[in-house]
């Protein structure tokens, strides 16, 4: 089959073919129908620091995915050939205390599709039964495939499933990359009184796409300032500031307009990841502030899945996250696609499977 | 002023001038802009067994309501002249146990307005300040009035303030009076994924505003019957049922329909009040299913007010949430607006103060 | 290898020679160490109305157990030939909504060992290894065969793993069966302020067993009557009620102590089923009190169990729980463990590997 | 009055006679019975830079404190004279957002007893009705005073009052100042499997009071070392790390080791005050990490409180708890108490009424 590989330690992509994986029986193979760019793609593209320690030449790239089943192994007894499904992309042992506690998202043992293992830029791809999730036959795959980040999204605004809620309180999302712009969507989905975005602001585009998907007030992070931004949102709230503030920017100036702009006693969720270490003054900014801040990896298996889909079955909702789709090629262009989201053109680019 | 009392044991309910009156420096004089009418009063006007054992005659009846300050006592430093407010109508301690941990809305000591002391089917009434919420002054005051039921609703719906949500889920509420109306429009507005309405059945009305506030699916309790709605509730949600079901018809059938249509691990919340004991399944109904079930009693004071505060600052939440006031009728006329309840004509009735 | 089985439709249990169970690649054999005679059990041994309709003969019965691997599955890796374990006996299909939502324990299509599936009254048992918990080995077989019970006195006590806690409340424990004694013994460890334990009364064993616990009041239901328990609670808590009670005597009036001992707000864990439906008048139970209930069945998987190996670690506790076994026979003669349970002499029977 | 004050900007303490204070009408005055010294009274002492920037001299200093009330202002209805009470130390507005939703604890408004208005090393307090716990009257008096850090101590373990707990489960408790050794104290008494502390290790003192209060294991950070300990904590969970990690040392190396021990999931609370911001990996310590992270501030008002009491109420607790006082000094001998904290040969000192 065709697939995308890092073939060598580096940067850059190849296309190869390579046979076509084999099943294990608790596994099923899955013909990719459409697959989408991660951030953590590009970091192994450009093949940063991150990746050169933890990518295994040669691999198969990419972790968002939708298909089609087409074989299934002989012990996966709740799916069948035929059905439609997207990868939950964190592979788990099933055995461990957070596997047994209800996080399984932070697995022990995790191997994740694309990093560790055989990804999906590529014509099929095996994966556990465990890890596909039967999709509405009739959602877009494109769509389908970006379920994942989706997630993640929506676990920052709802990190502990259901101990936490959104309902009439006002949001601030840090960062308006794909994920932020699906935490705005989903935020005033969720019943959100105001939401406040921030862009990182090198072009409009990315706020513009934030007013799509229904802030109420979008700041530009350079031309504004952190002070104005948090002066301004501050005003907006009678002086409390917000409930709920979610870093998605990854930038430390980020983490600052985060509790800046916190109530106390309000929430943070810290999705993004920052270049380095930095220094933070946990004082002001957590302790005094009597902050809960979660820390953001992956999604809630399978929780947070099936708030996806109870959003997604909302046909509103379903065309705004869409729209965070901003360009689609065939995966044949994917370096095309590499280079629109380098380049800040693109917020997500979804592949469609034209080899 | 004008008032709407009950001057007598019995039924009904009579016009008269009383004193305008006083306040304590606590509290604060309202002139009201704006009453509704709850079933409550509609125990009270019919003199049921309820109200014959509680209420005390003389009293001016009603406690939903909105209006401006005109005077504020000489302690309150949080409020002041001109202020449009509604009223909590639980007025509570502030030192037993439950005001100190979070539950002032089952106060030891609790006293309700127009219950047990001077309601607001009236020209003015004194509250104290701790039970008057400051309203955004462009919010219509037939609205502001009903905010009092739609926390209600919310409360039921996210019945621990922020250890609760609906994103996502599948939810059925039980009875479409003007609570069960405003929780579909509130659960979609919370990002439910699908939202199951049933309705008693006798006319049509209910059944076509409960479509209004965006219930996807609608039931006649009357005409289908409880066996058959169950069954459609479940085909409609892979055979898993609901994830949150709400009693809000006061019917022990109700109370079955929302175990029977409840998946395993759900929650109730129980509002409804049913006319008298009844026997219940327990075992079936609560514990073999693993359910988690909520009595409801007042709201959240004040994190539900916050919540309908900032669900009413979106426009169509708004919007959808006035359509339940069914009528709008001058106070002098409220004996028409107890009969257009009672005929089931009318879902919440607004009384404007035209005496 | 010897057994004891539910042979036809009928009271009792017969001994008989059966061959030896194979295991499945994802199975243990285990070689039972100690056994303990369950409530269900019980119902199974008298051959009641539930029984009838859900036992299938010929089945070996029984189902709290610990023992030793002797053989492993070879897709089994995290569990070795020699280690100690205990069996959770619910078996679940780890694919439905409840199994991926942090509810295996009412898992849509749930089989029960010696209900459902060959049980432990046993020489050798066939588990998946997904129900082999790992033991300390150092545990007495027969405490560690009693953990699943355990388990349901905490997750009685703790409905939602980490959502609730017994810290320095006021508990009420109603039934002093051995799940009631473990119940008290449990809220004690967790910081309980005062607990307050109700025994049916029909002897006094169980009542000093209770003080044994830890109680710090222990009611005779028959002696005292419900109305003088409630009044004793609600003295000895400034008026205020229990913060949490817990029902496991599946008597009616049990239910009712529960709701009327409790303050307004607080929540209630309902364990003991029920001999049949009975009126319950809901509005004053549930409703006006703002009560949370929790419908409890099973234990988390695997939570609870966790909970339960971590308290087990307390020396103190360890030697408590222990106590809850009053009798200890050779399994050979487990019918006159029935009798001595059926005449309430015993509070928890175990049962040695003597053929 | 005889009292303790700061008169001058610089440092130290002076004694004086000064007008004993009056009483607004929702206040009580209350003849200090014990009084006891925390860190924040030594950076007052000491005029540090943060004592600089808040405090207004002349003020009497002091906090922490319990009495009996000697005169009740006409409004209060619930304490009176006679009655035995502590001090929660937080003066709120109860109006705010904050304040109506639960988070009294960091009202918008706050004034701190013996920070903003006149302290508690005074013969006589004036405090507000809201501000006064009834203690048990046989309480005694240095145990009720330090109940607000031991409240402190209790909701860092439980932050959200009843959305947590600690049951069964591993906890590391950093630093063995006052609140550090109570914390460790209360995370036993909650039923904590094994409590890991660690203490400076100047020396031995605070490793021997850990011991007292129940640590399985305790660490000298100065003697082992920061790896070692996270090591040591790994190598005695299974490798999985504590589930619930706190912060009481206010160093850096602190709030690594909370972080380093924690399981993936953990929840990490934060009570030690830095010195100074300093460099965070915010990714590898909280977002991979999946951290759940409560900053701490004050305690709940009062949800904590009635925890504290039901603890308290519990002998062996009570007993432990008193160890933490190590030294007991009449109050005119105030200065060599603050040599005993400053040269760390004390825990926690105590001060009787002797002028």
């Amino acid at each position: 089959m065709e697939a995308w590989l890092k073939k060598t330690a580096g940067p850059g992509a190849e296309r190869d073919t390579v046979a076509k994986p084999t099943i294990e029986d608790t596994d099923v193979l899955v013909e990719v129908k459409a697959a989408s760019i991660c951030g953590t793609d590009v970091h192994i593209f450009e093949w940063d620091d991150w990746a050169a320690g933890r990518i295994k030449p040669p691999l198969i790239i990419g972790h968002e995915m939708s298909g089609e089943i087409i074989k299934v192994g002989s012990r996966v007894k709740h799916l069948q050939k035929g059905d439609m499904v997207s990868a939950e992309t964190h592979i788990v042992d099933q055995t461990c205390l957070q596997c047994l506690t209800g996080r399984e998202h932070v697995c022990r043992n995790m191997t994740i599709l694309g990093v560790d293992r055989a990804g999906v830029f590529a014509e099929y791809v095996a994966i556990p039964a465990h890890n596909a999730w039967k999709n509405d036959p009739d959602l877009d795959p494109r769509v389908a495939a970006i379920q994942e980040p989706l997630g993640n999204a929506v676990h920052t605004l709802l990190p502990r499933g259901n101990v936490e809620d959104i309902a009439g309180r006002n949001v601030a999302v840090i960062g308006m990359g794909p994920i932020g712009l699906m935490a705005v969507a989903a935020a005033k989905e969720l019943g959100a009184a105001k939401v406040f975005a921030t862009a990182g602001g090198r072009n409009k585009t990315r706020m513009q796409l934030a007013e799509k998907m229904g802030a109420d007030h979008v700041f530009s992070a350079r031309e504004e300032g952190r002070d104005a931004i948090v002066s301004a949102i501050r005003n907006a709230t009678d002086g409390n500031g917000v409930d709920v503030a979610v870093e998605m920017s990854g930038h430390p100036d980020g983490l600052v307009t985060c509790f800046e702009s916190l109530t106390a006693g309000g929430r943070v969720g810290l999705l993004g990841v920052f270049p380095k270490p930095f220094e933070v003054d946990i004082n002001r900014l957590m302790i005094f502030k009597a902050a809960t801040i979660y820390g953001i990896s992956g999604r809630l298996m399978y929780r947070t899945w099936y708030q996806v889909r109870g959003l997604l079955s909302r046909p509103q909702f379903q065309k705004k996250i869409s729209q965070v789709i901003t360009h689609t090629l065939p995966i044949k262009d994917i370096e095309k696609g590499f280079d629109l989201i380098l380049t800040k053109k693109a917020a997500k680019v979804a592949l469609t499977p034209d080899w």
